[in-house]
């Protein structure tokens, strides 16, 4: 079969593999859609970051190069032994997360926190960008009838998910997001969802602006056109809003000094991905309490994804929101399993 | 009446000033007993920080030199025009915050995060290291039974309840305190109080140590002479305290880089001062639920104030906990509202 494999900095390549066999435990997915990540593109720009260069994953035993892709959604078409309440046909996807079980953190239930914690698609073990993966049952989560283009979104919009329920903000107040990106913007859809009022984006390039209003955003604040803080009291009221998120990634953002948390008594925390998020991920797509179709800009084929994918997406990042990938080279162009979302 | 100034840096005077007068809204106390919290001597060595020295303070008019000593209790000698339920004769201790009630941060009930925030005793309009000071009597907190040398440490015991309230820290659950000054160790004792069956002082010094086993502290551990992240485990359990308290004021307790609170998902706060929390503080004497007395570890009188209460403390540090200053240099050496703390 075809896989994206990352080899080293600036050499992701499509490699013939054997098919994945599935072993006691673990279901066979053919992938539908898989995501290209911005993890998936710094890994390529600027890595290895996660992935393992030097020593094997502990947890998989594998290193570089490994298959990329953990965005990913597609159909059941194998069970293996002793896996109970999944069955060939089951539209899933899946949530990545990969851990010991064993650490502190795990026995805590804080498997996102692991001490060896990695992801599918990054650390070995098979990955999206393929035609066939093969993961633990474990990580599997049934779709139901969401469609897989959008079940291709779930993990990017489950980060949203983990970070508005780690926030702790609640129906009624203000929120203010830094970047519109995908996690942004997911980030902004949940803000929404849990009944937050006025949700102020920062973003600075054009394209990104239009799909924060999309997303739900009461204002867009350019940063480059007016002064932030200004815009934000203007919305949020003088006390200013009663959560943010960085969700830009720059520095800037960020000029945090200690005794500005001392005389705000402000509350500062960070998130890793997710932990149990994808459920309810997909019990909103499910309601229609989120509508994110127009997350998807692009679509590509697999044997496009280092040019059409990463390379384009390095150079125009901006008129991109989500680029998925389709890993069947052949057959439908339109698959049946495929929303409405905007192309 | 006898009051300590501060004029300049190293510069603070027993000076003699006319009596305060009571005005509409206030109430007149006759100090008893005073703290010297370690602000004063940072202000007193490295000041001024918190008293105006260039323009007056916006809530108060005035500038240096003010009157010290904001953790005081004492009587009330006489009651202002239009106070209500206040009485001549009343045991009290003050909360000495002083803020404009304009700004969205009062507006929202933040006084302590007032953008004009100021203390009686550090910005203007009296303070407690006096015979009388005269406060709005929205700052007076009826001791009741409690014994006014008691009285005095509500303050800095407040700042300790406050941060475990912030903390969100609950019954059964583990901690650690950075530094065993009074600020660590009202902390301590209030985790006690709060039911935290795990309570790690870390701290260097002799003497604190023992005052932090006195507080009620599982275990201290000595950075420098054992691993104290080893050591906080071996207490906490692997996945460490479920909180932690910077009280030590050194930089080396708060190297935090970002990626610390992504991977751990920890939140890091701080916190000024206290927001209503001396009526419970002094429930908490008053039940005798926590036990306090031995904080009290000098007592001078307000003529021995900088050579006998400032140079010590930064000469001895360890050796103090908390020193007590009875601005009354005539008359009974130990009054009867004394209660069976040390010295």
């Amino acid at each position: 079969m075809k896989a994206a494999r990352f080899h080293a900095r600036e050499d992701v390549r499509i490699d013939d593999l054997p098919e994945p066999e599935t072993r006691e435990g673990t279901v066979k997915i053919k992938v539908d859609w898989c995501g290209i990540c911005g993890t998936d593109l710094h890994e390529y720009l600027e890595g290895p970051i996660f992935t393992p260069a030097e020593a094997p994953h502990p947890l998989t035993g594998e290193r570089n190069p490994v298959q990329l892709g953990h965005e990913f959604a597609g159909q059941v078409t194998e069970v293996g032994r002793g896996v109970t309440g999944r069955a060939e046909g089951d539209a899933v996807a899946v949530e990545p997360t990969l851990f010991c079980g064993d650490c502190a953190e795990c026995r805590a239930g804080l498997t996102n926190l692991c001490r060896s914690l990695g992801f599918h698609g990054l650390s070995g073990g098979g990955g999206g960008f393929a035609e066939y993966t093969v993961v633990p049952a474990s990580m599997v989560r049934p779709l139901g009838e969401v469609p897989t283009d959008l079940g291709a979104l779930v993990e990017p919009l489950a980060v949203g998910l983990h970070a508005v329920r780690k926030s702790g903000v609640r129906i009624g107040e203000s929120a203010v997001v830094f970047g519109a990106g995908p996690i942004g913007l997911a980030t902004v859809t949940m803000l929404r969802a849990a009944g937050v009022t006025t949700v102020v984006s920062v973003e600075v390039a054009k394209a990104r602006k239009q799909l924060a209003e999309q997303a739900g955003a009461s204002v867009v604040v350019d940063g480059t056109r007016e002064d932030v803080v200004d815009a934000i009291r203007a919305e949020a009221g003088g006390l200013g809003p009663d959560v943010a998120f960085e969700c830009a990634g720059i520095p800037a953002v960020l000029q945090i000094h200690l005794d500005d948390l001392v005389f705000s008594e402000a509350y500062l925390t960070g998130i890793i991905g997710y932990l149990g998020d994808h459920p309810a991920t997909i019990g909103l797509l499910a309601d229609d309490l989120i509508d994110v179709g127009f997350f998807i800009t692009t679509r590509i084929k697999l044997d496009k994804l280092v040019d059409g994918g990463f390379h384009e997406l390095i150079q125009n990042k901006d008129e991109h929101l989500k680029v998925l990938v389709q890993p069947w080279t052949t057959g439908r162009g339109r698959p049946a399993n495929r929303s409405g979302g905007s192309n």
